[in-house]
Order: structure tokens, then C-alpha cells, then sequence
């Protein structure tokens, strides 16, 4: 009997997962902006998750790990704490299926994400707000339901399932230089890398994370893996640090971290709103800022952005802040 | 000799503005909300004009009369008053093939607005914040430097012009039963209407306005002209009255107008940027507020839905209002 440790998703997996999710997923747009052309003297093509179901990618991967599990698995339900875009997902792609959907949240969380996971029919249990009460809460969720973890980043069918996004940007954007995705806990950026690894060799995949959160950066370029300390960040989605699997997948397959101030996330994103009348949440202005930074001559190039999500709290929006 | 009296845009001048402004303007996209076709018990298709040049359906008028124009006319410019988006549509236009673009605005219009007109390339005449002031400082311009004047709405051109958005929506969107549009001078009202009467004579189309600027409805159901004196609404866009060649059109091919609160005005525009992700103004949420408003019962109808404009002061949020 052979031993096969898998260390990531293989082309297949990706495939099966666009395949698995489509019909439960939106095959996303992708947007263009003269100004924003002009500016970086490129041709830049955002893909639009915020217009995704939940209003963010996680819906992705979500769907992909729920649809994948044995029957038996799904009658007691999946489990997660979460208090952001995850919860949701989860929510939403497990009760779309009649599957529970048990959530750890914090009790200081706000109102606006209760409602979200509860509109999607996700079932909370509240905890205190530290890390330890949320993963021994989640424990004890676990022990009496029987329910499955998925964890919101390091899980294989979590990361196929991101990776769709950059699959389906490939696919309709040819001969791609480079692609920017943000990278949180690196779900999304390690999906992407290798989706891009596999469909489309030439382009370039780069990480976009905060200053105040810069985690990954500091990981990839020690080689080593180095978490956030109680990040302080606008972009509420990036606050995690890379994960067992994620880390080697974006060490192998990313071509370079570029981190950004919190200013420059808040002007980005105002940007986007003003300039191309669409609704992005802070985590998903972090590759534009990214991009508009500047660090390399763009000219001509072909650049591909991952806008993540778009749910904001529009009673407390950032503008006034700078 | 014959003498033809025109009182509206025939088929062929609408056509032809069509494939006049091709390459000018967007084909902008038509996009759907599961949760909003929830709501209504309906399917609603919203033609998206804040993703148009300028952020709004009046790039479409704009220059459709600027490139229908002789080219000893276009040496001299064209000329406007205006504060609102004709003004940027119009400068965008004439300067896009270097005409000059004259604009004459109040000396208390907001500097946004003002930075928006330079920023297309209009040269800007101020004067009092009075309607007198600002016809009188138009023919002033006008006779200093010879400028036609391309009038917001009142004009053949910029009527078949605005038509175009129906006639993409209708191409692209079959059957339709009806489509909303918000009424405010009447251009884009009049041209949906001629654009669905030629081209899809079975939809009915349905005038959207605030309560507070009636104008329209008045007028509509009294069958005389009636101006709005002073109105205050949130919808700045809606807040001028018909004109001799709108207003004959809308009595003859519009099916009903709706009115609506300003409250409703506001709610619709926060629905549509929490759940749709994308930015619209609040002229454009008026028809959205006449959909929810739900008059008529429109289970299983296929209704269209304008969306007129995106551009919106992100400082200036009318959420803390209600």
C-alpha cells in the first residue's frame, strides 16, 4: 500500500471544482478602466468577485468543500469560527443544500455580520472574543453535532475552489502578464498561483497585503513562517496569517509580496468606487493599491486584478479617516 | 415645397445615433439581483447607464449631437447651462473631437461638479444662482462666440441619443413587459418610449418621479403642461421640468408615472448598493423605488429598469438622513 501525501490541489482538482460549483456560483464579470489604464499605462482587467454570491470569492471554495463531502458527512453539517466573509460562504453554500451550517462567532461581532450569517441560514454560537475561546467553542460544537471543520483557508477543496476565480480569468483575458491577488490567510492567493501555475504559465502571480499585516510578506521573504501579531487593519479580511498548506503552495508558485499603507488601501478603494461605480470592501482595494504603487514599469503589460468582495458596513465608511 | 414639421425622432434617427455614438459611449451591461426579483416576484433586468462614459445615460445624447453637427458649427462649439451631468456629458463630447465646449454654471455650484466639467474639457462662465442669470449669461456666450446651444433634453438629438439605451436593453433583453425609466426633463423618458414604441411595442414604459418634483405626473395625467416651481428632492437630476418636444411624447407613448417618497428614493438606493455592489445616484434609485412600490401585481412580468447614473460625493451619503 503506497502512502500519497497531498501537498496541494492538482490541475484536476481545480477543474472538478469549477465544474462541481457551477449553477451554485456567478461566473463574475470582468471590468475595465480607462482612468485606472491610464494611470498605471496598462491594460487592467479586474475580476469581480464582489458581485459574487455572499458578495465575496469565499463563496467558492465554500461551495466546493460542502459539495464534496459523502452524504453521511452532510447530514451533520459543517462547522467553522469565522466572524467574516467565511461564515457567510459557509452558510450560504450549506443550507443551500439542506446541510447545517454551525458558526462560531464572537460575541462582540457586529450586528451586520450576525444578520448576514443568520439571513443565510447559518446557525451561531457565541463565544468570547479571543482565539482560544473561539477554537474551544468550536470544539465543543464539533463534539455534539458531529459536524465537519472546514477551516476557512487551509483545507484543499477550499483553496481548488478559490483558485476558480483566476480560472475564469484566464480564460477570458488572454496573455495576462501578471495577476494580483490580496492574501489574508492565502486561500485565494495560493489558489490563484496555482491556477495560474497550471492554466497559464507566463503570467506572474503577485501578493498584496497590508503594512500593518504583513505577514505573508515577511514569511515568503525569510522563507519561513512568521505570524500576525494582533494586526491592526483596515482591510478586515487580510487580519489571518498563512496556514500549513497555504504558505508552501505561495512560496513555490508567487513571484512577490507587495505591502501597502492603510492610506493607501482607503484612496484606492475610494477610487474604484468613484472611477468605475462598483462597491469593493477594503481587503479588495489592497491589490489596487498594490498595483498603483508602481513597483515595477507596467507599460503595455496585460494585468489582471482580483477584487475580492464587496461588503461593506456603508454607515462606516473609511473617507473620512484620511 | 413641403414643409415638414418634426415633432419627434423617427426610427431611422434613432438608429442611426446608435452607430453614430458607437465607440464613443459603453455598450454598458445589464445585470440582475435574485434577492430583488424576490422581492417583486418578478424578473428585472437593470440596464446599467452609471457604468456609461461620464458615469450617465447624457453621454449618449450628448454626442449624438455633437457628432450630428456641421463642421462649420462644430469650429464655433457647442453651449449649455447646466451644474449637472449634461454639462460633463457635453464637455466630454465636443472636447473628445476638439470642440469647444462653453458651460455656464452658478457661482454655487459644488466644486466636485465644477472639477468634473474641467476635468472633460469645458471652459466654464459662472454667474448668479438664478435661472434668469443663467439664460441671460448663455446668450452672452452665445453671441461672443458664435456656440450652438445643445439644450439638456429639449432637443431631437439628444432625445434619439438617449434613446439608445432602451434599444440595447430591449436587443439584448427579449421580451419585455414593461420598463421603468425616472423622468426629469423627459429626454431619456421620451426616448425609451419612442425606442420601445418602434422597436418592442409590446412593453409597456413606465415614468419614475419623486413626489416632490411632480411635475411630470401632473402634467401627464392632467394632459397640460405643468412646471415644477422650486422642487426639493434628493434625485438632482429630476428636478427640471418637461419640455415642448418631451412632453407630447410622453403623452403619447408612455403607459403611466409613478411617483415616489424621497425615503423610498434613498432605501432603493441603499438596496442597490448593498446588494447589487454597484454605485447609482438618486435619480436613478427613483425607478427602483417605483418597482418596490409595486402598484401593479407583476408576478412572472420581465420588467426593465434604467439605471441612469452613478455619480454620487462619497463625502455627501444621504443614509443618515432616514
Amino acid at each position: 500500500m503506497t502512502h500519497k501525501v497531498i501537498h496541494k490541489p492538482d490541475p484536476k482538482d481545480i477543474l472538478e471544482a469549477a465544474d462541481r460549483i457551477k449553477g451554485f456560483v456567478n461566473h463574475t464579470p470582468v471590468m475595465s478602466s480607462r482612468f485606472i489604464n491610464g494611470i498605471v499605462n496598462a491594460h487592467v482587467f479586474f475580476k469581480c468577485e464582489n458581485f459574487q454570491k455572499v458578495g465575496a470569492f469565499k463563496a467558492r471554495g465554500a461551495i466546493n468543500a460542502v459539495l464534496s463531502m459523502a452524504s453521511d458527512q452532510k447530514a451533520c453539517g459543517v462547522a467553522t469560527h469565522s466572524s467574516g466573509n467565511h461564515a457567510q460562504a459557509l452558510s450560504f453554500a450549506a443550507s443551500g443544500i439542506n446541510v447545517p451550517a454551525y458558526v462560531v462567532m464572537p460575541s462582540n461581532s457586529s450586528r451586520v455580520k450576525v444578520d448576514a450569517v443568520k439571513g443565510y441560514g447559518g446557525k451561531i454560537t457565541f463565544c468570547e472574543p479571543t482565539l482560544e475561546a473561539r477554537e474551544e467553542t468550536l470544539r465543543q460544537v464539533i463534539r455534539e453535532t458531529g459536524a465537519t471543520e472546514i477551516h476557512p483557508y487551509n483545507n484543499l477543496r477550499i483553496i481548488a475552489g478559490q483558485a476558480t476565480a483566476a480560472l475564469e480569468l484566464i480564460h477570458e483575458i488572454n496573455d495576462l502578464d501578471m495577476i494580483f491577488a490580496p492574501v489574508g490567510g492565502g486561500g485565494l492567493l495560493s489558489g490563484t498561483a496555482l491556477a495560474t501555475h497550471y492554466f497559464h504559465t507566463e503570467a506572474q502571480v503577485i501578493g498584496a497585503e497590508p503594512d500593518q499585516a504583513n505577514d505573508a510578506y515577511l514569511s515568503f521573504t525569510q522563507k519561513r513562517f512568521i505570524p500576525s501579531v494582533n494586526p491592526v487593519t483596515i482591510a478586515d479580511g487580510l487580519r489571518t496569517s498563512l496556514g500549513p498548506i497555504t504558505f508552501p503552495i505561495i512560496l513555490d508558485h508567487v513571484h512577490s509580496i507587495v505591502t501597502v499603507s492603510e492610506e493607501s488601501i482607503v484612496n484606492a478603494m475610494r477610487m474604484i468606487w468613484e472611477r468605475m461605480k462598483i462597491i469593493i470592501e477594503p481587503s479588495s482595494a489592497v491589490p489596487v493599491a498594490a498595483l498603483l504603487k508602481k513597483t515595477i514599469d507596467y507599460k503595455g503589460k496585460r494585468i489582471g486584478v482580483i477584487l475580492s468582495g464587496g461588503n461593506v458596513d456603508l454607515d462606516q465608511l473609511p473617507w473620512k479617516k484620511f
